[in-house]
């Protein structure tokens, strides 16, 4: 009863086949392989149109490469508060772009609103050089609290970010749980609605390590080469990368996967709305889920061998627990089976 | 006929297996796996004391990392001007360390010059504050050059890092290749020299992607855990590392992997030094070698199929070509087979 | 009728005297002299302890590198909201401290609440690698809303900080201001109240450009003349700032100016009691006055000359102005006569 | 008998006098009063077109914002070895340019030699993503050495940045002084050799502390007014740079203040060529004079009160010093008298 995170999986057997048939041969190191082009093309399709992607190793390193291609010396990056790059990458985006500043943005279900950002920007004026300087907008996709913006969502935000001329940022960790959930096509997600560059997540969706960093708009990538390799995030065997990535997008396994995932997620969700103890904290779409339980219950499903964690209770959600309640992520991932699920569900009661 | 470099080769089938068998299942994620404590442990017996362990994505992250860790502000690195943290890392080190500095030190052989060193060090006396500080010593073992430090060579410039109390750092992209070549034990060409930090790399010797950031000392360790978070080099899957190192570490696969490389470079220099046409440049000991040859054949060798790197002439060596040569460099792996290279010498002739 | 800030107006005669008079004749240079070595050490008289003091050139260079000289990779400073460092220096703490941040607490008047600070460090344990790791609590007094904290809020953060083991900086670019408000001395106000580090303003006070950082901890600033010079600080003829401070600091110099500007701000602040038409937005000590006043008296104000800076309504005060009103800053300084105090009150009704 | 360096004397009494006139009244802060205005237009009289000024407080300051200002990820500049932005300005450049690094060229006196940069250059071809890029170009001017480049020098070296597209600054800590000595317009200097970026120094030459970045191509100055916020460098009460530079600059008072410094330089030259004991270590024409002396009679000199440095002996003269003897460096100003002068020779003898 794994639910800590989708990290917590291992890899998918067509990848780690792809992997292994990978690994005979020699090839040009550095990115330069057949393969890596070959999987870069495939980009250009998946996304309908070219763009420039780069092989990188982490999702922090795509977070953080993608803001420091358009940071601006005093610059300001607008995000919510709950944001990864925010709360959980110990400060990388700003090492990254030079001591540049993530400014933290409200709106409920971890969705950045707009008038706030509205707000936020136009506290940095052009000129204003005490201030510093507007320089990017970040958004999640899925969000941290496991939910999804719509379309007309990232629509809003791009209008926002476009009309101040900052290029638009989409954190994707789980880009392909968002996707599946609202049934669209990339290109709709992400350049339709204004999105510049893309952190494309495919570690937490069952490759071991193949994550990628695209720009819709090639434009902004002419120093990425330069910045990837002066943070030491150009691997040298990047086919192995490449190869996860062939297998990852072929014949969709990456939906398939991420399809899984949301499933087994829907599965727990529904199982918590008919819990006579637990319930689902908010309307959640993707594969986290966020729970309320007694902590006595907490208490149970550890010792019975479940694993998740009990979350922060966000600050904006003062009346959220009642007393003895804790709040609880749980997160599903290609690997989950329903019978782990069924099993989690009949601890909680 | 690969000899590019030892990158070009792919994966070892122990590591492929290993990372095939850890690819199913559930694990802590980040480092904290059972896996990932196994294998930390191995690295304590291998080196006969307790070390602090940190894998990481790439040779350049270990290097940059091992650096940034005791960096000052005004700091200065010593390491040889052929140094691969000073010639091929986009600026890495001086990234990571806040602007620190590489001071570039001669030395014959892609070796530091102990005299040369000790200049270097004399020009930052402490206080002068106009000048910087000197922060740390590292050399490069095996060297960009093929070349190995001896032991007592290592020791040499360990006690002149002592002396001026400066941490002393091994980049260790080919550390195997070079303890096969000495044939001694890895706590004798690092901590028993006066080594303090060893960036140890799997990935030129038959892993994809296995770097380790190892501290001999560990007290010096302190902040590495926020310094690799930061600079995104902290994996969530962390134990696909552990488990090629296993396999790696497991019956000494290194060794003998790095062993074959060592053997194939000798079996190219045997080769070279019968040649009617080409020659030796200099003595090389470990799985690079660099061969001066006629510009005529090299470019014969390539329309053949052979695939290595013409190379700049060193500054120091302005008598090492003659007209019409070129200087070349090639590199064996674990994976070379003898036929090719025994194809390669015949194609030189 | 200039309330624009106290950095509007010029130098005090005996500053410019001093200057005057140190310009003739030779002196080492780099902070070396005579001169330079006599006001460091009539620092320590002024804060009854041994202290070491470094002479920059500017506000944000002291906040700045006293802050880098406590970060820590990942680290995370403390501070109001709406605390200089936090809103008005353009990310330079960020810049300076590679990337560390700053995290916004709450508070009335601009002071730091205690419970929030404890609720914010709480969210940074120790080992919490992706979080990032607590670095230092700043605190700024008197603080960007005109107010002073008293003797015992600066003890109750001190403390915090101290459990904590966070060195603890007060912003004092305002600091005589708060002296004079507060009526006790030095020593009673910093270290007296677990103060670790000050950044001690003369420019707003008098000085043209006199600006100290003082480890009242000097054992905190050992790397601080390597980051002093780094950073572009450490100014040739230093010992122009040690005339200025030496005039500054003589028969309580510095006290009388500041007195002067804190009665010119009492001044105000009583004829804005009795005004018709404005009122104080707050209660308010040292020499920043904020009123509230209609729109079309600032417009006639401003249309006869006079000088002060509308300000934006603050976040955490929604209900502070009605329809048509607006809120402004008005700063005192050393200079200010009380004829031109009496003009602008007479102006605004 | 001060020779130690140009910034051990005072400020002119004319620029003091200045300070002082300004230092009455209130003026719009942070380099937006009339007289920053002023003095800016002033600049562009001086340089004969439009260029973008902004002042700071030390010459390290200017170039290391220079060089920030046109820094790319990995970034190379290219500077002579004994550069004070190499050797003394204890990595600014490096912390300002987030690592971007200075690569040493070699030269005779202490000047850029064009086939050794051109050399340079060529090792950092276009997409050379391991070496990092070519980003800039400095020289120094006067140099390190009282050495000053001839026009046709600066072209030369003005020639190869422009053919390989790289931003061409020039440290001009000593400006005044090298112009003198050419006794050519600071047009002809600067822009009209291809200089793109000017570190204009005031304080070596009778400010006590007036530098300002002139930008001669205002176009690269698009981010300057961040880059010198965010580091600390914007000055509140600006107007008295500006003070200092509008008389500096009034009626070519800096132009005679540097003829001084270097009419007492060649007197100093003309002494040691008729020297018994003593000569000029090489031809200098600018206020800095090396000379080679006995270490006897340099004891004798400092112990009869002369202040100057010995100097460490430049790596590509071994030659220069015999048994016994020291090189010695001696720096007039506008300050420096004849009679110290021929007092200093008396002694040396």
């Amino acid at each position: 009863m794994y639910f800590s995170s989708d990290n917590w999986a291992g890899a998918h057997p067509k990848i780690s086949e792809r992997l292994m048939a990978a690994s005979t041969g020699f090839a040009p190191a550095y990115g330069t392989s057949d393969l890596d082009r070959k999987v870069a093309e495939r980009f250009n399709a998946i996304f309908e149109r070219d763009v420039e992607v780069f092989f990188v190793g982490t999702g922090t390193a795509a977070n953080s490469l993608a803001l420091a291609s358009v940071t601006k010396p005093g610059g300001v990056t607008f995000c919510h508060h709950e944001a990864h790059i925010h709360t959980d990458e110990c400060g990388a985006p700003g090492f990254f772009a030079h001591g540049a500043r993530l400014m933290p943005v409200s709106g409920d279900n971890a969705k950045v609103d707009c008038a706030a950002l509205e707000a936020e920007i136009a506290r940095f004026p052009e000129g204003g050089v005490h201030f510093g300087q507007a320089a990017s907008v970040s958004i999640t996709q899925a969000t941290e609290f496991g939910t999804v913006y719509t379309l007309d969502e990232i629509a809003a935000v791009g209008e926002i970010a476009a009309r101040n001329r900052l290029p638009f940022h989409m954190d994707g960790a789980r880009f392909a749980n968002a996707l599946v959930s609202l049934g669209c096509s990339p290109a709709e997600m992400t350049w339709k609605r204004g999105v510049d560059i893309l952190s494309f997540g495919g570690t937490k969706n069952g490759c071991w390590m193949a994550e990628a960093l695209v720009f819709l708009k090639p434009e902004l990538a002419r120093e990425m080469p330069y910045l990837r390799k002066r943070s030491a995030q150009l691997f040298s065997k990047s086919r192995f990368i490449a190869a996860q990535f062939d297998a990852y997008l072929e014949n969709d396994l990456w939906l398939s996967l991420a399809g899984r995932a949301n499933a087994m997620a829907d599965r727990l969700r529904a199982g918590l709305s008919a819990s006579a103890t637990c319930r689902n904290a908010w309307a959640t779409t993707a594969n986290e889920v966020f729970a309320v339980m007694p902590k006595a219950v907490m208490d149970k499903a550890f010792a019975a061998g479940a694993r998740f964690y009990d979350w922060p209770q966000p600050k904006d959600q003062p009346g959220l627990l009642k007393e003895g309640e804790v709040l609880t992520r749980l997160v599903t991932s290609y690997a989950t089976e329903a019978g782990e699920v069924d099993a989690l569900l009949a601890l909680l009661g």
